[in-house]
């Protein structure tokens, strides 16, 4: 009786949220230092303390336990890049957010091994199926968010910019982002954010962007 | 007496060095699209249709084999991108041949999954030891290469930079090359390499790069 007992089960659903979020905590670090190939239940079982009879429990399978770390990642990426720049004026404002926040995320290591979509990136093309498809989702999400805010920005009188140069700047702060990641994991330095950083400045300088909006970037 | 005969073992070299060869370039296309980690013995005697153990007795170990097959990766890197863009004169024609080369060896995937290195990066923060030392050693290289090409021009009076606005041009481009090369096998689309082409057109004229030098970038 007590099986059915809705606090018994409440309580084990509690329990078993707890740990599902730890483990895929513990899931996204690891991922981030290895990629997404390198995580299986049996690695996973070790690097957690857990047994891999209950992470099978939690995710059935390898690809659920992958599909479960990429959501994961997601969501933490979006609490700590893409909610505080919400509280920013869309356009301008908001992009020049996010470009802080795309930085201060990889430098201050939110996960172990820098950006948790550039580790999970070199995944885009290998075997087709859920896993790549819910990284691509991701990633193409992700920068039609930055393009929105290019264009919003535009929109808004506070750059001026064509179609052409919406692209091109939509495209171009991504990259310089995703360079100061890479390299600074190569060579273990904070100097290539400082790059992003003034190159970002520089092109959105040149797009017209007001100096007192440019502040909050190096802040 | 036949296995001491040099013909004979001469014969055998030439033969070993061909699977070697073969092989390997079979490696660097399955690296350039699942990463260093997907790379074992047995996985690519199935992909080359070699058996196990004659891969083990040209590599040994799967440490042996990723490493050979970085090197291998390297060393075609340097004949498409590299080699070619020294016949042109160092500095801001051998850079602006660099990226164009650089670009073309991206789109005409050169490796199946596009660039090799891209492919490995993901592998930097990995287990330490020989093969991740290898593959920094080889970014460290390109980007200091590409670093002394910018400084080269600044030299020889084609752009006018100082120390850091070298240090931002020679971050930059590369960022733009390999943004290109993501979103590329993000959307299977070639556009990303005409937007990477546009952005270091405008980043080599900001820097006073003229017009005549940057013709050979498009093409």
């Amino acid at each position: 009786m007590a099986d059915t007992d809705p606090a018994v089960i409440d309580g084990r659903r509690v329990r078993g949220d707890a740990s599902r979020r730890a483990v895929l905590r513990r899931a996204t670090d690891l991922v981030s230092v290895e990629g997404l190939d390198g995580l299986s239940i049996g690695r996973l079982a070790v690097e957690s303390g857990h047994s891999k009879s209950s992470i099978a429990g939690l995710f059935q399978n390898k690809e659920g336990l992958q599909l479960a770390t990429v959501a994961a990642g997601r969501s933490i990426f979006v609490d700590v890049v893409v909610e505080p720049a919400r509280q920013h004026e869309r356009g301008l404002p908001r992009l020049v957010a996010l470009m802080r926040n795309l930085i201060d995320y990889s430098r201050d290591r939110v996960f172990a091994g820098g950006c948790f979509f550039a580790a999970v990136s070199a995944d885009y093309d290998s075997k087709p199926g859920p896993v790549r498809d819910a990284v691509r989702a991701a990633m193409h999400d992700w920068y039609g968010y930055v393009a929105a805010q290019v264009r919003a920005a535009v929109d808004a009188g506070r750059l001026d910019l064509d179609d052409d140069g919406v692209e091109l700047l939509a495209f171009s702060l991504p990259a310089l982002y995703e360079q100061a990641n890479a390299r600074s994991l190569l060579w273990g330095s904070d100097r290539p954010y400082l790059l992003a950083q003034r190159a970002m400045r520089d092109l959105l300088m040149g797009a017209g962007a007001d100096e007192s909006a440019l502040q909050a970037l190096d802040g």
